[in-house]
């Protein structure tokens, strides 16, 4: 193994270890001696990586933003339920995702910068909205700005409800429900009419991505790149 | 003073305490000592009123239900919007209010069971849109039970995006927008044509609700009640 891809692979199972105890402690009672002890990696190698807590806590909350990709439609707002139902399949399925969102809401991390994940849903959103907009899909009122940060917002709220009444069994329901109740005040009805707003909707699109990686695509960045 | 009004403001006190320390600290790192300290009041006070920890923090997300009454509507879906928006305003002016949302998302209390504010808010929802529904003031479509968790779940993650971007000096602004992405799908454009969604919506409720207390209602339990 090159030494580089050793770096990467250190640099994960650190991050992983830093998700986990992140989640199991939340971020003010976490220790970094208990990350190092749970990833299982020398204090060398973790300081090389990271400076301190915070920044394996940017690390863990950075990591979302390698999850939002997702193949191109020609359907703009297809992308957009996508994006988002992929987010609450790997919520249920994938613990860096879980441990950067509870991060992103852990109210007693004071000093924690945790505006990042929100920000930069929200340039997802409104990249995606723009879009939709530019090619016709969106009502004529919408701002897309205002709307991504409704979208944002509420999702985060559904998955924490979720998470509290039945530990993610019904999330996708909830999200279906929640886009159905909002894409109708959008997005043109002809569009809608197109759309597969179905709760297996994000299982289909991570299988979709597992086939065939070189699909994926970062609305927020605009630029193809491969999944991690 | 008589017994009983000391008891309630002792009671009172202790919670005001309570709420201040759980908001600060977080459910777990909070104790009892510390609340007692805050309160100034005897160990035996606190345990008059308060078995525990857990029967405290349940003591502060009980006192959101004493604050979901508004005055009776013509327009069930303007009853509705009273309730959200004087919410949003109590989470920016009222301390146990705050505290009780946030100890509802509290992610690291574990052993707390915070699933209350969700089920009783879902039924406030509930019992309001039902209502609607019955005075045709709702869609076709509408499944009232659905759509309420809708709200409450999204409300929950517009406040806690609003707390995390710009310590609710935005939240009734991100309410507004709320609910004007989400009521377009669930009411009739001629009731929409009626109601008043504007950012001071929920101040005007309860600068009505101090003027006149009498007419408080409580949505949820149907019963007129004195505000607290």
């Amino acid at each position: 193994m090159a030494k580089q891809d050793r770096a990467i692979r250190t640099r994960q199972t650190i991050l992983a270890a830093a998700a986990k105890v992140f989640e199991q402690r939340g971020y003010q009672a976490a220790t970094i001696s208990e990350i190092l002890g749970t990833a299982g990696v020398t204090k060398g190698a973790l300081y090389f990586h990271f400076e301190s807590k915070d920044d394996l806590a940017q690390g863990v909350l950075a990591e979302q933003d390698q999850r939002m990709v997702v193949p191109r439609r020609a359907c703009r707002t297809q992308e957009l339920v996508d994006v988002v139902m992929l987010h609450a399949h790997r919520l249920q399925t994938d613990p860096m995702v879980r441990a950067g969102v509870r991060l992103s809401l852990d109210q007693q991390a004071h000093d924690l910068d945790r505006s990042g994940p929100f920000l930069r849903w929200g340039q997802v959103m409104d990249k995606l909205l723009h879009d939709a907009r530019d090619r016709g899909e969106l009502l004529p009122h919408v701002i897309p700005t205002e709307t991504g940060e409704v979208l944002v917002g509420s999702f985060a709220g559904v998955q924490a409800m979720s998470q509290a009444v039945s530990d993610y069994q019904d999330l996708p329901d909830r999200v279906c429900a929640l886009l159905r109740h909002v894409l109708p005040t959008v997005v043109l009805s002809s569009v809608l009419a197109s759309i597969d707003l179905s709760r297996t909707r994000g299982a289909l699109v991570l299988a979709e991505l597992d086939a065939s990686p070189e699909t994926a695509l970062s609305p927020g960045l605009l630029d193809r790149q491969p999944v991690a």
